[in-house]
């Protein structure tokens, strides 16, 4: 004899769990006005009944778009230019939010309130602080750039450590053994990973890690202005070096106008490499080499993995792009007597 | 004797429009599922009975912030950087729409589809064929970059024309006579008033305009690429021209990268003024003479004035933000002889 079902609805979860219909109809349609543990029993009686309500048919579920500076980099561009790609596919919707200082820690509340289903965070080490309350929600949530895991959580990262040691390797190989490096000032962790990997490479080729020769942490203005006064700065140390580093193309191209007023020529005096391949560096004088990762890909993909957990429940990706250098004219081999 | 006040709710203005509640409180909420003339005739009641609702409370009102590119230029990016500063204050949300060619005529619907109260369009000139409806539907509409006025309209422009007549005179000045021009594609007003104010200072000095030095119009990739390629074109002419003129930056730095290959010197050889003072200005080699700009500020502006016609029904302003020429080291007098 086949068992009965019950028939499942809002009325019927809101009676089981001894709250309102609309508390219930406000959880399942990811509005504000209910509490967090409401909104988890609800899941879990949603879960248990296997009832997947169809989305309110007049809305596209709304994916919250997370940055945390209010200084939109061309990085930061790219990756939203990706996400507004997918999503003018049409069957999710983004609300752009960027989060001031004063508003980490309450992340969850700022996402409530747009009503959104889901979160991609870009630049998420600024939301640390937010990984424990947006893990225990119960939302989908993507890092772009970042493998910090927390459950609910995936990531589209780039393979930063790979294309940074590809790039001092190159420079190693062409002589250089005096290389400086500027660190973003960033909280993202690719840039420590980028860092780590150059000296991973010095040290596989022998070379002493010189810490007169890093620069990061100086404060004011956008990325070109710090690499600028930290290559002021790295100057002003009278250590000479005959190659540098950076953790981005904005930080070079900085670094590289410094240099110049300093009266040193590129790449006769100084070999240059940035990371990113921003727009710009293919057209400077001297065109920057650099290493590519593709931000609008990636914020293309992490679109993507959370409208298909929305739509079917797939699980979110845990997933690296690759990194390759791009030789432009930036370097060549230091000159006789200088390496 | 004082005249009874009838109440006003929600249930009283359904049963004068012959309309149901719910379809009442989706027109005052912004909500999408009820028609244009139903939203208007609730408009009307509003406004007859002075009837203001307090915004929900668990929810921000939504502007509903609109590019017409998929691609977010540095420009693009400086404006809604603008508008997430005054968001960010925290009485009114964003949500970003980036709408490709096929959404356009159909923006009412995604801004509806959105929940929101009001709308700011960024290069406007892509939905012009959406005006008239959104005219029609009474919500706010700030427009930044543009001065085509609908009723509903405000705007937050830039003053292109001066921008453009003072580097141009700075250039006649110098001594040139003939000055190359690179029109943007973007179908933004300010490039042709940009183009527009480049002939007008050349009449005023007496110099015919020659057609043969400006470009426009060439497909394919990002602005930067695009002044690299109509800068080859201009070369190809073989009309002789001693500085160059560009609508923005980017297409200025893809210019000089073209005139470098091939074998020009700058400022010796050609002088390069753009428009809008990218980050990038000051760094690249020479550093670019340009014309400033506060697009960040233009896109708070705009921000601001939606939510102060959303809260106290202050009139949106229709204002022009100055423009100044940014002298750098790209140009100077033309050689003797060439000039």
């Amino acid at each position: 004899m086949a068992r009965k079902i019950k028939p499942v609805s809002i009325s019927s979860i809101a009676a089981e769990l001894g709250v309102s219909p609309s508390a219930v109809s406000r959880a399942i349609n990811n509005r504000a006005g209910v509490s967090e543990e409401t909104r988890r029993r609800v899941g879990v009686l949603l879960e248990k009944y296997r009832f997947r309500p169809a989305y309110p048919a007049s809305r596209l579920p709304r994916v919250a778009v997370v940055t945390g500076s209010a200084h939109l980099a061309p990085y930061s561009a790219s990756v939203l230019s990706g996400i507004c790609r997918y999503v003018c596919g049409g069957t999710i919707s983004a609300a752009a939010l960027v989060v001031p200082e004063s508003g980490r820690g309450r992340l969850l509340d700022l996402v409530r309130d747009q009503q959104c289903s889901a979160v991609i965070l870009i630049v998420p080490a600024c939301f640390a602080a937010d990984f424990p309350v947006l893990s225990a929600s119960g939302l989908p949530v993507m890092l772009v750039d970042e493998t910090v895991v927390f459950p609910g959580s995936g990531y589209i990262d780039n393979d930063s450590r790979t294309g940074s040691l590809e790039a001092a390797r190159y420079l190693i190989g062409l002589g250089h053994r005096r290389i400086g490096y500027i660190v973003s000032r960033s909280a993202t962790s690719n840039h420590r990973e980028r860092f780590d990997a150059y000296r991973e490479a010095l040290a596989e080729a022998g070379i002493g890690f010189d810490p007169a020769l890093a620069v990061s942490g100086i404060e004011g203005g956008g990325e070109m202005e710090f690499g600028f006064r930290a290559m002021r700065k790295l100057l002003s140390r009278g250590k000479p070096f005959t190659a540098l580093m950076a953790t981005n193309d904005e930080i070079a191209l900085g670094a590289i106008s410094a240099a110049r007023e300093a009266g040193l020529r590129i790449p006769a005096d100084l070999s240059v490499i940035g990371f990113d391949d921003n727009a710009f560096s293919a057209f400077i004088d001297p065109p920057l080499t650099t290493v590519r990762h593709d931000a609008e890909q990636a914020g293309f993909l992490a679109a993507r993995a959370v409208d298909e957990y929305l739509q079917s429940g797939k699980p979110l990706p845990r997933e690296i792009l690759p990194t390759r250098l791009v030789v432009r004219s930036s370097c060549r081999a230091p000159r006789q007597g200088r390496e």
